[in-house]
């Protein structure tokens, strides 16, 4: 177990010095890149890194905030790009052996966006295969025994280690919310659709774009720099509300869920959850839970098959690409874990997909009506902090609910257990993504 | 001008004769083939064909007829594929001097779906650049001075010449009505999303993957057994219905537009549309005009921002792929056009587009409610035939509308004027395609 201890690079606070020359995007780009120097043998969060083109990047941004003309407030924040998103001057690999070495001819939207605004790319972050289930070589930063939760694996640990301040990920059901739990990062998956997926090898109808990042304000800073340049997926209105991140605002009533990743927590985990509700009464926060409202009773029940309902889904709209794949690319390259997804594919008819897009709208419907006395929901990110071993990613319990309600999910790092992180979890409602920050703001203290 | 008369080359009813071997998917390639050897030089349909691999599928469907077990309806049928679909085995160029020789490593889902079917795919067609308003090299089969159309230019010519019996293509604006109507094929714009994307360069919100075909029920039975393998775009249930194509269903009241191509229309066009109200209530078949039914004329007025709002929602849309283009590529590649869609999405706001996206329901939802006493709409696919000249691929006027819409819509080559091409169109209801398939049947009169 490594005895240091990781530690976000928050990019915003320094950027006064900017102004005034006391410190220079580059500079910071070097003390980020020390991280990497310091630590990246041993967890392995980068497929890919340029970091020769990172520092001309950085430069030029440096010349920016000296004659006082920033692209953006992100302007040469160095960033990390999963490995699932298009990029024009690095391999995009898919955590797959059948894209090695691939290499696109453009940057995703999301990249270009951030680009745009002047941000840093560091380099590619490691992704499970195709973002699903089959671990890449990432090790978790607080200790490399363990898994850093995926699929965003390399993008979580490059945040927690302050190698860059945020990096994109991308979540269908538990993939920024669990590594950013396990990894201690802020984590935030947007309503679906609410960032521009284009270029993004993940095709799902619960993908979503999103954000790790150092700070909450930086996750929110990041997200809207990306909307304001290129939107969210197009015909979706895409993430909207202010430039700078939400003020903190108080709840005056959270559910407080147990949801199906509840039956296995951690004892230790248990109690944290458990000290929520004092924590939130102590406050003059109104906590509703299934014993105390039918509400949440019928939401939690609803939400049960939120697992199963969203891997028959992801099954079918699976069934492309990976027949290609299967045709067309040598088959043997997909892990175990895909062929099996296909096989369940070519099991399934259209009709039966069909089923199950009514049975989430049923459920997202359900959800839906605790906005109306709900102002946000609360989980724990995870069932206990990161487990032992590099075989699993972990259980994405806790995360599958908002990916399968399309609604806006952050991670807040706030607890630790065992000496490691484990995240608090703010589930919000479709496209008041900016309310959710504001009560994960009052969460988290600001 | 020509004086070989186009032919397309329906290939379903050529099975029979496949199941008893009088005739074999492999000599109804060879007679397509001679029309490619007879016209392409002069048509220019084709980017890339690959003659021997198509060949090789055409031989192995020849066998599984042969033994009784064709893999579908579409075994062995010759297939075009728009140029802006991925294909595993021949390159996909878009129609821009960027992605000249650009290979992709799998194919589109649609691709995909048409291959495991049997399918034989002969070759790339021509688009348009990024199937917009950019020419490509195709010219018109009917007269070789004359647009085909576009962006779908080589599949509507492909298939008008029987080279092919069915191609696909994709829609944002007129772009697979508007080729159909001048090259005299079956155009089958589907439903929103109702046929799966994915691989698919054409990333707007109203675009849509389609088929161009030498028969109605070709249209319909070539996207059904897509459908039934792929699906629909992520999220959406994806087209439904009967396999084999929906019988001839007689419409008890139709509506007959006159939405923004009228003012334009050719004085021919003109009266063959003003027949076409003769012709249905000689059928029995009650025709509503704006004239006689407030609805329709409020859906016209409405519909009246249909091009503008179209293109407004399109620029916004292609800020991204467009400006990593001219980032990241070489922007000089990039026509006029683009670089000044480019340049009018950077001058948008995330705000301007989300109002744009309001606006867009609205016509939708004032358009759907004429459902409920009307069974389908009609008008003209083009204000006249295919216009003399290659720079323009003419006046997507009348297919906008269910672009926007979102609703299936089909080109039926039914007229002639001057000696060439003109397709009446039918325009349905969302996710209504069986019943548009019905009644397009019985004007076409099978």
């Amino acid at each position: 177990m490594d005895t240091r201890t990781p530690r976000p690079s928050p990019f915003l606070p320094a950027a006064e010095a900017f102004r005034d020359g006391r410190d220079t995007p580059r500079q910071f780009l070097e003390r980020c890149l020390e991280q990497y120097e310091g630590w990246e043998s041993d967890v392995r969060a980068f497929v890919h890194v340029d970091l020769a083109r990172a520092r001309l990047a950085s430069d030029a941004s440096s010349q920016r905030w000296k004659s006082g003309r920033p692209l953006s407030r992100i302007d040469g924040m160095p960033i990390g790009v999963k490995d699932i998103l298009e990029t024009a001057h690095l391999p995009t690999e898919q955590g797959s052996s059948l894209f090695v070495g691939w290499q696109s001819v453009r940057d995703a939207a999301t990249v270009s966006a951030v680009r745009e605004a002047g941000a840093v790319v560091v380099g590619k972050t490691v992704t499970t295969e195709f973002a699903a289930t089959e671990p890449g070589p990432t090790r978790n930063p607080w200790d490399t025994r363990r898994t850093p939760g995926g699929s965003s694996s390399g993008s979580a640990a490059a945040v927690a280690l302050g190698i860059v301040t945020a990096a994109l990920g991308t979540q269908v059901i538990g993939s920024i919310i669990r590594p950013a739990s396990y990894c201690g990062c802020f984590g935030y998956k947007p309503s679906l659709g609410a960032l521009n997926r284009g270029g993004s090898f993940d095709y799902l109808s619960q993908s979503c774009a999103g954000v790790l990042a150092a700070t909450l304000e930086e996750a929110w800073v990041v997200a809207r720099e990306i909307s304001s340049r290129v939107g969210g997926d197009p015909g979706f209105p895409g993430l909207s509300g202010c430039i700078d991140a939400p003020s903190a605002k108080k709840p005056a009533t959270v559910a407080l869920l147990q949801t199906d990743g509840y039956a296995s927590l951690s004892s230790e985990a248990k109690q944290l959850y458990q000290s929520i509700t004092a924590m939130m009464k102590s406050r003059g926060v109104d906590v509703l839970t299934r014993a105390n409202s039918a509400d949440v009773d019928v939401a939690e029940q609803a939400l049960r098959k939120a697992g199963s309902l969203s891997r028959a889904i992801n099954a079918w709209e699976s069934r492309w690409p990976l027949n290609t794949y299967a045709a067309d690319m040598d088959a043997k390259g997909l892990s175990q874990a895909m062929r099996n997804r296909l096989e369940e594919a070519k099991s399934m008819t259209l009709e039966d997909y069909q089923t199950l897009l009514k049975e989430r709208l049923e459920v997202r419907s359900v959800y839906a009506k605790l906005a109306t006395h709900v102002d946000a929901c609360l989980t724990m990110s995870a069932p206990g902090v990161a487990p032992l071993g590099l075989a699993s990613t972990g259980d994405p319990a806790f995360a599958v609910p908002a990916s399968l309600l399309g609604v806006p999910a952050v991670s807040l790092p706030l607890f630790y257990s065992e000496g490691l992180p484990l995240g608090l979890q703010l589930l919000g409602f479709q496209n008041k993504d900016e309310e959710a920050f504001g009560y994960a703001a009052y969460l988290a203290g600001r």
